[in-house]
């Protein structure tokens, strides 16, 4: 039986931990699974990464970044998601199409239609039966990042801020339109209960779907 | 005074030639004229067509293709076309976003809604004042081009004649849309009667936008 599971969240919040949690407990089940992310290890997904990442592309237009990231999008999903749901097996995805209306869209106030198509072209249609969102009020996970890096609160923090509050509150929209497809997770709790919670979820999924 | 001007038309059909006359004609009253192709010299734009046409990336999916396509071109306006336009120069392309809607809209059957949303997307709305669109019949073009190579007619010439047809047939039916955009010039014609007609075109549009 084939599921597809992304995971959503901002960085710091624990999504490649529990993605890598509930893979080891969904193969003690028996289930093939695949743990991925953009752009998922295709040759061409990578080369397209190494344009966007390479410093000499600072001169690049906002859109060509968008479209350089839904075409590794389109390729990791052609050549590595659908062929493995195809098998039957089921596919985590750190990452997809949300963090893109979340990021793009709410965050830097994109055009939330256009996001929209490009991203049902470049994925195909290929939406995941279940999203996992860790939420951790932004200004926690701020704070967290700020303390790794040993720096002080600044006026680009106070924007950095706004920014994800705005994320955040993007995210909280998109689950609001399809709850049946969001798990809305409090991640500001201890990995087992975070964790849990999560599995719960995954069950009715992979009930339904059975 | 800054004019957009495209030029489209099946390969062979005299676009360089044409734009080339252009070019010079419209020096020689002084206009400073950009002559430009997609990926238009931009680094990020070369980079992202060599992927395109590696051969190891024949596996790429249809999707990555135009989106890669797309970003070029999001780079190629951002930085090429629009930095002239704004200097008050005269911009002339060979292609532009109507050879999406006419090639993998109308001759590959994708999506004609969605492939304009992209090329908004891409071009940041920037349209032609006036796209030049060199007609030729689909079946003269492609005989052209066999007799180039040497070769046979065989049964997937017919395929590629019947795509050709539908290519044709797409850019008269945009260019029915929107009449006062397009010039559809007759390119079965000596060069410089089809030159004389383009130039025609091209003084009302130098008039209107002056």
């Amino acid at each position: 039986m084939s599921v597809f599971i992304t995971f959503e969240g901002p960085d710091g919040s624990g999504k490649t931990t529990h993605l890598k949690l509930l893979a080891d407990w969904l193969r003690d089940q028996g289930y093939d699974v695949l743990e991925t992310r953009e752009p998922g290890g295709t040759a061409i997904g990578e080369r397209v990464r190494a344009i966007v990442l390479d410093r000499a592309s600072q001169e690049m237009e906002a859109t060509t970044e968008i479209l350089l990231f839904s075409a590794a999008r389109a390729q990791h999903v052609g050549q590595i998601i659908r062929p493995h749901l195809s098998r039957g097996g089921v596919v985590l995805c750190d990452r997809y199409a949300d963090s893109t209306l979340a990021y793009q869209g709410y965050g830097r106030g994109l055009d939330l239609p256009t996001l929209r198509v490009i991203n049902a072209f470049a994925t195909s249609g290929l939406r995941p039966a279940l999203i996992v969102y860790l939420d951790v009020p932004a200004a926690e996970g701020l704070e967290r990042r700020q303390r790794a890096k040993g720096g002080e609160w600044n006026r680009l923090d106070a924007e950095t801020l706004a920014f994800h509050q705005r994320v955040r509150s993007g995210y909280l929209s998109l689950a609001s339109e399809e709850p049946h497809r969001w798990a809305i997770i409090n991640a500001a709790r201890p990995t087992e209960v975070v964790q849990q919670e999560i599995r719960e979820r995954v069950k009715k999924v992979l009930t339904a779907a059975s």
